[in-house]
C-alpha cells in the first residue's frame, strides 16, 4: 500500500466516543477535572480507539536504529560503533529501554533501518529493514536519496501495522543512532523556520566547542541542501535520517489503524514533524510522553501543539520516555473504566 | 515509644551507599545523567535504604481520613457526609486511589483517624484509630487539644511501623477529609509566614465567593489561635486536622525505619511541613510525587526543598499522585539494578 493510501485512511477522532468519555469522567467519584492530564488523556484515547471506554493491553515500543554520515563532522560525543553495540544491548535486554519497558509491561521491537555496519546477531527479534548503510553527510549534500526517504517511511508503516495486527493497542517510539540529534535539529530548523542556535543542544554530551561545530553543521546542511519545507519527504531526504523516517512511518501507520502513538523525546519529535507535515490528521493520534532536556524540544512540541506528560529531565532516547508515558496512558484508561460513579458508590456529588 | 525517641532514631542518609549508586549510574550503558530525575531518585533511595542497589517490592499507600469542624464556615464545595462515603468507596475498591494503586501494584491502607460520623462497615481492612469525631472549627478556636495532636501523630507512626514490619519498602501518603485544604493552607501560612491569598486555592472546586470566604477563615484562624510556629504540635493542634497529624506521623515513622515516603499533594505536603518542623532529618526521606494544581503547593514544596516528580495538573488527593510517583521510584531502582554496564555490554563509553 502506498503512502497516499495510508494517509487517506487516517480518520478524525471519534467525537461521540470522546463526548461519552467526558460525560463519564464527570460522573466518577472525584471532583470534575481533578485528575487533570489523566482525564484529558482518557478522552483523547476514547476518540482514537473510537470507543467510550478505551483500553490498553498489549503495548509495544518500536526502536528504530540508523547511522549518520554527519558524524564525520565531529558532532557527537560517542563513536559510531556505539550504534550497533547498543542494538546488541537492546537485543540482550540490558539497556535502559529494556528495563523501563519491562517495568511498563511493553515489548521492545528493534529495527535496523540503516546502521552503518552489519549487526552481528542471529537474534530473530532483530527486524532488518535496511534502507542503506548509514546516511550520507548532510553537511555536504543530501543525507539520502528521495526513494530511500520513502522506503524508510514505508518500513515504519509496515512495522507498525505488523505490531498492531499482533495485538498492540498503543505504540511507543524510540531511536538509536549516534549523531541523530543533528539531523533532528536540522529538520526542526527547516520546518519551524527558527535558527539552529534555538534548536540544537548537547545531544549525548558534547562540550562547548562541539556544540558550536554542531550549530555550524546544521546551518551548512540547510544552505547546501535547501530542503523544500512544503514537502516532508524532501526535508527527510535532505537533512534527515533513516530511523527518523522509520518513526514518522510508525506514526502514520498507527494513526491509519486508530492506534495511539506515545512519542518519545527529541528524535521522535523530529519524526513527528515529518509525519504531521505529510499527514496533518496524524497529529491527533500522537501523545507527547515527555519534554527532554535537549534544547529546542519544547519549541518542536509547541509547533505540533502537543503538551508533554512528564518532565523528568531525561535526554536518552531509545523510547525510555515513551514507555513511562505508556504507563500513564494505561492508568488513564483504567481510571475511566474502573472507577465507580457517584451513583454506583452512593457518594453525594457537589452541592 | 514516644515521639522524641522515634525522632531520635532518624539517621542521616548513608553517603557511602549514595556514592556507590552514583558511581554505578556512571557505568551504565547511557550518557551520564541522561535519565535525569530517575538517576537522582535512585541515588536518594540508595541513601535511604542504606544499600548501593535499593529495591522497592512491597508498596503501600496509607490513606488517612478525618473531618473538619471548619466546614461550618462554608469552605468546601462538598458536604461533610462525603468523607465517610468516600471511605466506603476506598474499602470497596471504586475510588481513583484504588484504581491507580492497583496499576502501581500498591496496597491501599485506609485509616479512620477522626471522621465525624461512625463509618458503617465491618470491613476488617478499615483501621480505626479515631482521635475524635472531626476537629472543632478552627475559625473559632483550636481545631483540637494538644493531646489529640500528639495522638494523631502517634497513630500515623504506628500505622507506618506496622506496614513496614509487614514488608512495605516504600509508603505513599493519601488523605480524605471534606474541608481539609483549609487547615492545610492555614498550616502553610503559619510555617511559611506568607499570606492566605498566596496559599489558598479552590480545593475540590469552590467558586470565587467560596474562595474569598476560605481566605477570610484562614486569616481568622491564625488571628484567633496564634499558633507557635516554633512548635509543630501547637500548629497542628490550633489549625490542623487529624489526618494531617496522622500523615506527619507516617513520615516520621517511615524515616525512623530507613523507608522512603512518597508525598502526595497539598494536604500531604502540609503534613510534611509539620513532620519536618518536628523532625528536620525526616526531610531527606521524603519524595514529592507531584505538584498539584492547588495554589500554594509549589511554595510549600520550595520551603521543604522538594522538587516534584510529576506535573499532571492533578488535585484530587487520596494518594493518587503518590502511587504514580511510587511507580517512578520503582522504575528508578530497576534502572540502577538491571541495566548493563559499558563493560558488561561491550559498549564503548564516551571518548
Amino acid at each position: 500500500m502506498n503512502l497516499d493510501e495510508i494517509v487517506g485512511q487516517i480518520q478524525p477522532l471519534d467525537q461521540a466516543a470522546m463526548d461519552a468519555a467526558r460525560e463519564r469522567q464527570n460522573q466518577l467519584t472525584k471532583p470534575t477535572g481533578s485528575l487533570g492530564r489523566l482525564e484529558e488523556l482518557s478522552i483523547q484515547l476514547a476518540g482514537i480507539q473510537r470507543k467510550p471506554l478505551p483500553s490498553i493491553k498489549d503495548k509495544s515500543v518500536i526502536v528504530m536504529a540508523g547511522d549518520h554520515g554527519v558524524v564525520a563532522e565531529g558532532v557527537s560525543a560517542y563513536p559510531q560503533e556505539v550504534t550497533p553495540q547498543m542494538v546488541l544491548n537492546f537485543l540482550n535486554g540490558g539497556a535502559a529501554i529494556n528495563v523501563l519497558a519491562r517495568h511498563a509491561g511493553a515489548r521492545v521491537v528493534v529495527v535496523d533501518v540503516g546502521v552503518a555496519n552489519d549487526i552481528p546477531s542471529a537474534n530473530v527479534n532483530l527486524i532488518r529493514r535496511r534502507v542503506g548503510s548509514g546516511t550520507m553527510n548532510l553537511a555536504q549534500g543530501p543525507a539520502m536519496r528521495r526513494e530511500q526517504a520513502e522506503e524508510s517511511i514505508q518500513s515504519g508503516i509496515e512495522v507498525a501495522l505488523a505490531e498492531i495486527s499482533k495485538g498492540a493497542g498503543i505504540l511507543g517510539t524510540g531511536d538509536m543512532g549516534i549523531g541523530n540529534t543533528t539531523p533532528s535539529a536540522a529538520i526542526a530548523c527547516a520546518l519551524l523556520k527558527v535558527s539552529a542556535e534555538k534548536i540544537a543542544g548537547r545531544g549525548t554530551g558534547v562540550g562547548d566547542e562541539g556544540l558550536k561545530r554542531k550549530i555550524a553543521v546544521i546551518k551548512k546542511s540547510l544552505q547546501v541542501n535547501r530542503p523544500d519545507t512544503n514537502d516532508g519527504i524532501d526535508v527527510l531526504a535532505k537533512v534527515g535520517g533513516f530511523e527518523i523516517g522509520g518513526l514518522a512511518g510508525v506514526m502514520i501507520g498507527a494513526a491509519s489503524r486508530n492506534t495511539p502513538v506515545m512519542v518519545d523525546g527529541y528524535i521522535s519529535t523530529a519524526a513527528a514533524l515529518i509525519a504531521v507535515s505529510l499527514a496533518p490528521e496524524c497529529r491527533q493520534y500522537l501523545i507527547s510522553a515527555h519534554c527532554s532536556q535537549e534544547k529546542g524540544h519544547e519549541l518542536m512540541l509547541q509547533w505540533l501543539g502537543l503538551k508533554p506528560l512528564l518532565e523528568l529531565d531525561m535526554r536518552l532516547g531509545e523510547g525510555t520516555g515513551a514507555v513511562l508515558g505508556i504507563s500513564m496512558a494505561e492508568a488513564a484508561c483504567k481510571v475511566l473504566s474502573e472507577m465507580a460513579t457517584f451513583g454506583e458508590a452512593g457518594v453525594r456529588n457537589k452541592e
